[in-house]
């Protein structure tokens, strides 16, 4: 593993109340401007229900990469209220993952 | 997000000492093994040097697949002598995901 490598990073924090059609548009559009971030591979939406949690699985390029989108997004989900943010930084064994179908680069 | 849907499994622990070739190919068995798991749709080795953590982000075709990986492999790690096991379960919004070109079927 290396810590400068393809990193995953998992943002877990309080789902705010489920909103309407107008909130549904705005997610979609951040989807669209998140799947530009810079060395951002893929994303997977995450949330609990029962938990009442909202979050998701981030895979990078590199930990800079996951780092510089971690304090962006941390600021813009806090300008919409958001509070209590967990981040957990990861690195990845790639030849272990290989072996079971990891999607890593 | 569908509760009984794809799930992403999340488990986390305390990192055993690093071992030598034996455990190395050991490792490589277990993923082997962990590759023909029913319902798992890949799995992703992940750690930490710097915490001093293991683990691995896993997504399954449903909730009870990973439920009944969780119970058959913290048993596993509890007889290897790894406690601790912390384990996070998380919906996917699809929708959502597939913007940001998440690896889900």
């Amino acid at each position: 593993m290396k810590a400068d490598g393809v990193t995953l990073l998992i943002l877990d924090f309080p789902a705010r109340p489920p909103g309407g059609p107008e909130q549904a548009a705005a997610l979609r559009a951040l989807a669209d401007s998140i799947a530009q971030e810079p060395g951002l591979l893929w994303k997977i939406w995450t949330g609990s229900t029962a938990e009442g949690r909202a979050g998701g699985a981030y895979l990078f390029e590199s930990r800079a990469a996951a780092e510089a989108y971690h304090r962006m997004h941390a600021d813009r989900l806090g300008r919409a209220g958001v509070t209590g943010i967990e981040a957990t930084y990861r690195e990845i064994n790639e030849p272990l993952s290989r072996i079971t179908r990891a999607p890593i680069p």
